[in-house]
């Protein structure tokens, strides 16, 4: 393996472990603000993505053992930042609507970085050649589209407009 | 003014505030971003951005004039998180073409970063009524999303390839 293709390769496993935590934190977060979101749509929306997100963590167990690791060791304080920041802002007493408004702001922050790291180790896989760990990280990447868009629609269709008026 | 909408403008002028501290924080990033790049696309494509980022300041200094307030007084931890995680990558020794990778990677994660932001307050703003302020955040939000297809085409047709040969 030439000196690129081996320092790739580590920055690759760097950037995954650094999502398998950002995931497993995620994990733990969703409950949370499903338990604080006041409309029934978006609570759903919580519990569905975290079943999509403990998905998320399996399939990257699933890559590691590929990749013959193991996927913990980082700790993405990115993650820690966006779910902190979202924790500070709903403890403060809002209007239900208003609360919505800002669960789903610190939701979409979370999913957009989601969005560029799967993004990146995407791409990054598919230079290594690693065709199969590519495609299995293509379909969350999806998903953290997908979830990006209902939290969309849930905002302009419901949660928003309820809150302006 | 409802207590909805008096909540609701609370929250879009702490957003707003938060988002200024972020993209003051960015134009002291990208220079060093700038200088760290090893390919001159990438270097131009940081430079480019780090003029758009001025103008952003600008916008939303305009913005808190019409508001009658001041953009001050808020800190972004996350934006302070995503740079610091940026320039520990770039610390490591590593070859140049996986350096501008990673370099990449870091600037997608602040442009979807700043997409979430912008998208959530370009909503806002629409929902209390604020067109003039709207159209001028989605101004910058549309720069945002080019910025990222840049980082994009960047990765895609040389940073990457190059990286992985």
């Amino acid at each position: 393996m030439s000196m690129k293709m081996d320092n790739l390769k580590k920055l690759f496993i760097h950037e995954l472990k650094d999502i398998y935590s950002a995931e497993t934190q995620l994990t733990k977060a969703l409950p949370k603000m499903a338990k604080a979101a006041n409309h029934k749509e978006l609570q759903q929306a919580f519990e569905q993505h975290l079943k999509e997100t403990e998905g998320h963590v399996k399939r990257l167990e699933q890559i590691f053992e590929k990749l013959e690791g193991k996927p913990t060791g980082e700790k993405c304080e990115a993650m820690e930042g966006l779910i902190e920041e979202g924790e500070s802002l709903i403890k403060e007493k809002m209007d239900d609507d208003v609360n919505d408004a800002a669960l789903v702001a610190a939701a979409q922050k979370v999913e957009h970085y989601e969005i560029a790291s799967y993004g990146t180790v995407r791409r990054w896989a598919e230079e290594l050649g690693e065709t199969e760990i590519e495609k299995i990280l293509k379909t969350t990447l999806d998903e953290e589209y997908s979830a990006d868009e209902k939290l969309n629609k849930i905002a302009m269709g419901g949660v928003n407009v309820q809150a302006a008026h």
